[in-house]
């Protein structure tokens, strides 16, 4: 393994985000200046992946106090409230988005009621921005290491979309991290990975960053897992999250509920990893959780291809909520939480220095 | 509703075929003037439906016949055993394809037997090619009748591949014959189609066909209809099939038993309509069915769009099974099957007149 897969970095220039579009036929890096075009990143699915997004929401708060011209706090956070609102209309669903937000404005808080001025402010945030990339970082080599003593040697591991390093801070990712620490741990893990249409994030990410790591990957469409796993092959289930609610139902990309099911019929564990930034304890429930819908195109066409008749009606819903009844754990930067969740994960919560979202 | 679409047609200069590889967004017809012509067609998916591989097999033993130059009978059996080898080796799964190909050989035997001359024999051919196109889309109008009955008024129907009037002789279709044969009732019908990646037969072709008959259709990738369940979006589900054992285990597009699995979940019933000729009594359970592997790029690649990353492994099964358990009812020209199967099915094959396959 290689393990040097960062989607997102910060730089004198701006933001620097791999171009998740065009992988894997392409890898081009976009330098993004301005909060708006990190925003315009985050919306326009440069980067993907609720911990890769709440990651460049940081950066975005920060590059936004950078360009500030000002030399009044009251101004700055003026602005910065108007860029974070800016940041936070671009997805719904993946609840890290508003967790960085939140987390940049108390620091920008903290410095206010210190006195601090604005240059030392944007330094705060700046340094916070970057303390929220290393930490995801940091979290997710632990969710690898919790979560590779899962999995078993000589064993075949399905997942579902890109949880990967590209859609981290970077490095090992949530449900790959899983995957990676596994193989770190010196056990033979061969991967499955889910198309996952309308966006291929399977196709286009997962598969593409495990050949870069060296780990056997087959890729097959979002129809076949229920085949394959009736026919034995699959061990282990692993996917990521977008939001989980205090009960530990999972919101992750669309799709993930009909895995889940299916691994639940034929005995299969079913692993959810991610960061404890994603676990939104104002959410009770699943049916809490907001799920967006996308652009119809995403379903009609491949790129220019047109797959569809003209005007036929669609439904694009980008997320699903799997209920915690089918989660066999959820690997945290703490530790595997595992049923009944609303204990398991507050217990985690109380574990940390940081104060729940 | 026109129901005007049949998708194989004999003509004077050959078969006819609509090129379904090209729909929605061009409609072509080729002339297929030699067998081998109809065997690369079924081969390469111009036409696909198990009754519809049917039909054409026969007009394909129909021309191997015509186009023989002979008078002596045995030679026009050898040609034809050899014709029909050809035809047989296309595809794997459709059980109509042997059937068809059986039928047309008892009756080249009934005409040799009779003491006929070639000429003869040929038009005894063409005539049963044209009967069984003639009872296939009886034997629709009959699923669509029957199955019609089981669906309810203002409800929501999801339907998984194509089976419809493009993947039978025409007109109504298996499945899409149910919708039709509801909707001909009087009653308000609304439809989910799957895309069904990889060759996406719902996002091209049931779109299309439902859009011609003015039926409500909403897309959505395979990975959707679990979210759209759980919402209580779906009254019922209704598949084709490509080969039913005689305990009732369907074999049918890959993804057929995800969708199953989940409309099981959710107390939702799942219909399966397919003539009788898709009913294998040779196969006593669903094992016994051989499932067709095809080629990796119709996975990596749309078109000329490249999906995911050069060299990565794939897996490309297109067709699954799903087990008597999970199927309400089977829906055939006789009437409406229901568990246990070994003993309906056989029952609806003592009914006919024609011996089973």
């Amino acid at each position: 393994m290689k393990l040097n897969i960062i989607p997102v970095k910060w730089a004198d220039e701006g933001v620097l985000m791999l171009d998740q579009r065009l992988l894997p036929t392409e890898e081009k890096w976009l330098t993004l200046r301005t909060y708006n075009d990190v925003a315009s990143g985050i919306k326009d699915m440069v980067v993907r992946g609720a911990p890769a997004i709440g990651v460049s929401a940081a950066y975005g708060v920060a590059l936004a106090a950078k360009s500030f011209v000002g030399t009044n706090v009251d101004d700055l956070a003026e602005e910065l409230e108007y860029a974070s609102e800016v940041l936070a209309k671009t997805r719904p669903t993946a609840v890290n988005l508003f967790w960085a937000i939140d987390r940049m404005k108390r620091t920008f808080e903290r410095g206010r009621s210190e006195g601090k001025s604005v240059s030392e402010i944007k330094q705060l945030l700046l340094d916070d921005a970057k303390a929220i990339h290393d930490e995801d970082i940091e979290a997710q080599r632990l969710i690898a290491k919790y979560g590779g003593e899962l999995l078993e040697n000589d064993s075949t591991v399905l997942t579902h979309c890109n949880a990967g390093a590209l859609a981290t801070g970077g490095v090992w990712g949530t449900a790959l991290g899983v995957i990676r620490g596994a193989v770190d741990q010196g056990k033979a893990v061969a991967v499955i990975a889910d198309e996952t249409r309308p966006y291929l994030q399977g196709a286009r990410l997962t598969a593409w960053e495990l050949m870069e790591d060296d780990i056997p990957v087959t890729l097959i469409t979002d129809n076949m897992s229920g085949h394959i796993m009736k026919k034995g092959g699959v061990q282990a289930v692993v996917v990521g999250s977008d939001r989980i609610a205090a009960n530990g139902d999972v919101a992750n990309k669309i799709g993930t509920y009909m895995v889940a099911v299916l691994a639940h019929r034929h005995g299969i564990p079913f692993y959810v990893a991610a960061p404890l930034s994603t676990v939104d304890m104002n959410c009770q429930t699943g049916d809490d959780i907001p799920i967006e819908e996308r652009d119809r195109t995403e379903v009609t066409h491949v790129k220019d291809n047109q797959l569809a008749p003209d005007g036929v009606g669609v439904s694009n819903y980008a997320f699903d909520v799997t209920p915690n009844e089918l989660v066999t754990a959820i690997i945290t930067e703490k530790g595997v939480a595992r049923a009944p969740y609303t204990e398991s994960l507050r217990k985690q919560f109380e574990q940390t220095t940081k104060a729940p979202a």
